[in-house]
């Protein structure tokens, strides 16, 4: 499906709607370029458009079928960007990871969308506010959407961290939380982020550090910053992984603190009503000869002497903690 | 065993069968080139093919033997590519791997097959109906096997994928599931197809970077696609690792939380059985001086005691989440 | 907000008070150059310096938000260079990171800072007092910084090496400590301080072996011996993560030990309370012909045999080390 | 010790005994080479040996004291490789390794064997039986050695296999097995293997790429054909250590759980019979007025209570899996 | 303090006490140098040395305070090298790690030891035996220090080892032990040894392999001797660290296995005592009709059949292997 379909001239985008051929022409002149956003596209929908742009046969599968991973590929003059858009869906606590592919050269920019999050309608909406940006070229507009791809991935890591948090709270917290799943279900978020960012460093390395027909040499900081934007939020999905791998550990050990603590309670109290059994079992034998039993005080010196052993246990039992 | 022996003129497999020598001779002409299929050869019918088209004497070894891990040899023009094909028997959750040898050069393509997942009638198939894929010679042929090889990897990665998620979800299942063993055979399984897969990667990335006689310049964007495809696979096989390992530490806690909820309900009965126990005990002694024996409501007072205390216990354990 | 404005001319401050603009021409006069320190300034305030130096536009969202990675940035002649001063607050054991962005040419050297620990005004004082130290330009006070952050690692090392120490004695002492939250935080803390010290070795080491106008050579052998100890501090970083690791998985075991020593303490009680129990329920049966019923020594001969029996349990047990 | 010292020339071996002299002097002649076999030779005998041959002092301790890492050294034409030949006692499941430096230059090859395993002996026959071989000089003795040596890694690797099959088996039997000893001795044996293993791929790598005098460039496929064999070992090797390392975190589990079985077992047999314990307490009161006990059928009514509760027990113990 | 201060001339030893300016005086004579040996100096005595031999400022600070890393360090035409020579004290299992640091150029050496395990004494013992040695010059006696120190490793690896085998005995020995603690803290040396060995692999390669003033290139397979004995140390080390992290998880399986057995032995006992309970207890109710209770031999009927139920208890138990 065809998004949108706009010609740029010297920064300012031209009114009126265009047909693929008319924006293939459109850009072959001077200064001009052609942003084509597709989203989905079919077989032979993209086929049409591949052969009007002289893309190469390669991009087909690659742009059709989604998962990919980021990557950077040269074909000829034009570039081909995979991208992988990401946002985190706080209460389910899932990672929603969509894909762009974007094939770039000094003529035309040709966007292939796939899955929920996109930050294109953003950058397209900036494009028309800042004409300076479009009047740069294909490469500034390339910039924007990888510069806004990896800003958002700022909120992802955000509600990780947030969420890792609340998991570490529940760990150590004095109640009767078992947040093994949930540990276990943020480092498979974590994972699929993780293969979802990591690859881009280098992709972007490289057209901060390589010679690009398409990338001028003054927009090589700005992807210099980006780069160092992922190496950053890298960094902190490892951290990420460490921190769960830990937490992990540590919650066996505060599960099994808080049974142990259950079942010795349950043993002690057991324990503690051995006593009154024992006591009166014996004086419950039928010996002819049991003194004790024919005392006229006799039941209730017994019954002291219980309540007064179980009384000490008790006691002993709550300084060593198990009560 | 000799599978297919046949010559392709100008993309145009020719008529009738061929002896190893007709073949060998037909090779030399301009623009032909052999495809001698083998499958599982014994030592003196490959040494026949091996002097016949001139192959290194190492390559004997190489070929009769399986077990190699895949790689990419060069012996002066003539290239070995060792490759894995994999499959992935859902059933009982093993992962089968084979072995193709190739040795390629412009003029032959001899492939050595073993074991049983076969991508290679599929190709010849294909080579038979795409006539111009077979007019781009051997460097053509040897991508259509590798691609489809690694296309092929797919489906093993997705069975992995569905029986990890089978397992988490026994894992986290209230039911007394307990998969560590399935857990530790998909790891195995996970284990033998990263090696199987592992190596593969930097051989393609040889042929998409690298020059060689074989692969004309215009394939190797075919390589560097195929080898993308690798990463992928490599990425996901990984993180499989990771889960698996995650997946094990989880069972262990969820095992163990389960385990103690069975023993601290048994205790906790048991506990609450203790208490008419000794209170029973207590008016089952024989003092002579007992006056709530001679009460006419006795009994029952005492019947009605234990039975609240009982009550209180089980109400408390309840609460607590014992019972 | 400007925290300071100062020229240096031939090592000497130059005194009374700058405007930007002031600094800014004076510094263009040769061997002087100024040191503008800014602390979490507006946008407005830093746009202003900004134009004034003409640093770089993308160094405004670099300077204005913290949260970047140590890093070293060259700007066509400027370089920056991102630091994190860190602090160890050791009574609840946090390690407190704040950011320090530099840009320095050997003209001017403009700091930014965010957050807490700050080692610029010690530098500062340094400065003046040390006039040989100002008068071989800003290289110089790049270097007076870096080191005096990187020495301020070394008493984060040191609490944190305390704490570990502390938290081994825990685990491994005979009372009932549980430390495993306290572990658990300190290799999120070390984990942070990683994050905050390990990118900065190779930004230093570009420091110490490439050429850069702002670095005499002579400077070079200076900040080696910083990267040198940056090495040591990471060394000790990542010998913490695993002594960390490692004293969580002691302490599941100690703490496993010791509980299960407290089960088998009490379960042990109430084997020997169960044979006085048995013994007692014998003689408390209504048999009509039970012999021992009627010996006038029948019931102190059986209290002596229970006595007995348990005696003997206690010393088996306390002989086993359950008791 | 001498074990074997001849001359072959032209690849025959000249007929009759040498002294290490005449052995000496014989290699100076054109297509002639001495192989000098010793075995744990003593200080005097090897400096004989090394003055006699011009080999570096250095080499005295390499060859004397074992316990070198597998390596390859260059002292001016002479090439000294150290290799560690192993060999898998089954029945003890031990790893045995021995070692062999081995001094080669176009002129002689100095072999020192330390500890058990040696393929040298079988090189020796080979090399009488296949005089092309030994008439292709001192390389491609050295490649028939390394070749031998590495080959004889693979019957280790099986072995080490079909023992982590069969701790495997023990694991996840149903049996009361706890190979926990035997894993971790596994893993000891396989870091041994891996020790001796892992360093010799460098070494023949470089023999396979670099250029020596002694091993001419058609010998080189061969030496990368046994670098492939080695990568494949050394991945087989790394394989093992996940599976046992995983395989002693499943143990943990299955052990964990089959303990768990045996206590809940027992537990609840001691609650089913805390069943008739109260009961019978409760009828065992004194009380004046309990009219159970008057009934005449009370007696048997009692018994069948006490039969069907514990009876009720046991059918839901039955269901749970507890008992 | 200055320990020695000694001139050698074409390899003897000048006789006479030397003060440090006639040493330097008499280095830069031909053929001469000196060694200067400081133990621990204070600030004003080394800046003095400093300044009459020309040393960087930056050495004062590295030479003064100790903990520092291994390294290698060129300061023009001087090197410093720091080395840290390690000892085992067995009987409480720490390692004892010193620190040497040598400033090195063709006209004197200059040792700064700090700490206790030195070997420089037995260095200059040998080069007052050994002429030729000191004739070489001061590489040579940087050789002989290096190669001491390195060759002191082997005893540290030896204890290392040593003491790992008797915690493995420990662990998988039937008595109680729990060497968890002895575990953790081997490790914690295993890992301390680690920092001191494993930088300076780095530093002598770099002796080994570039062109140094000081060391000759017939010097050179010497330092390659030594890096190689340190790479067997590191892969020592490196499977210490694995074996202990293995022996902490297999000893948490061990002890939860004891454990176990004890808790179930106890439990077992526990229930073949609750049968006499509840046999008598039955016995001991009050129905008016049990006819079992007027029998002549019911008293011992009962007892035989308590009797009988215990033992067929006990011999189940124990074929279960519960007792």
């Amino acid at each position: 499906m065809i998004v949108d379909c706009a010609v740029y001239e010297q920064g300012h985008r031209r009114t009126g709607d265009l047909t693929v051929a008319e924006a293939s022409r459109a850009c072959r002149r001077d200064g001009a370029f052609v942003w084509l956003g597709l989203y989905e596209p079919g077989n032979e929908e993209f086929e049409a458009v591949r052969s009007e742009f002289g893309l190469h046969p390669l991009a087909v599968e690659d742009a059709i079928h989604a998962h990919q991973r980021p990557k950077l590929e040269v074909y000829e003059e034009t570039l081909l960007m995979v991208l992988k858009p990401v946002s985190y869906i706080d209460h389910n606590e899932v990672v929603e990871i969509g894909e762009i592919a974007l094939f770039v050269n000094p003529e035309f920019l040709i966007s292939v969308r796939h899955g929920r999050p996109s930050p294109l309608k953003q950058v397209r909406e900036r494009l028309e506010r800042e004409s300076e940006l479009a009047a740069r070229g294909t490469g500034a507009v390339l910039y924007s959407i990888v510069d806004r791809i990896v800003d958002d991935y700022e909120p992802v890591v955000d509600g990780l961290s947030v969420d890792i948090h609340e998991v570490e709270e529940q760990v150590f917290s004095s109640g009767r939380h078992n947040p093994v799943e949930r540990i276990y279900y943020l480092e498979r978020e974590v994972l699929d982020f993780r293969r979802a960012v990591q690859p881009l460093a280098a992709a972007v390395e490289r057209l901060a550090t390589r010679h690009f027909p398409v990338v001028e040499p003054d927009l090589q900081p700005y992807f210099r910053d980006v780069h160092d934007h992922l190496l950053r939020v890298n960094a902190q999905v490892e951290q990420f992984r460490e921190l769960l791998s830990s937490a992990l550990a540590a919650n066996l050990t505060q599960i099994s603190v808080r049974q142990n603590e259950d079942m010795r309670r349950i043993t002690a109290w057991v324990a503690i009503l051995a006593v009154p059994t024992a006591v009166a079992g014996i004086y419950g034998m039928n010996f002819d000869h049991m003194p004790e039993l024919r005392w006229e005080y006799g039941y209730p010196a017994v019954l002291i002497v219980i309540l007064m052993i179980c009384l000490f246990l008790y006691r002993r039992f709550r300084r060593a903690g198990w009560l």
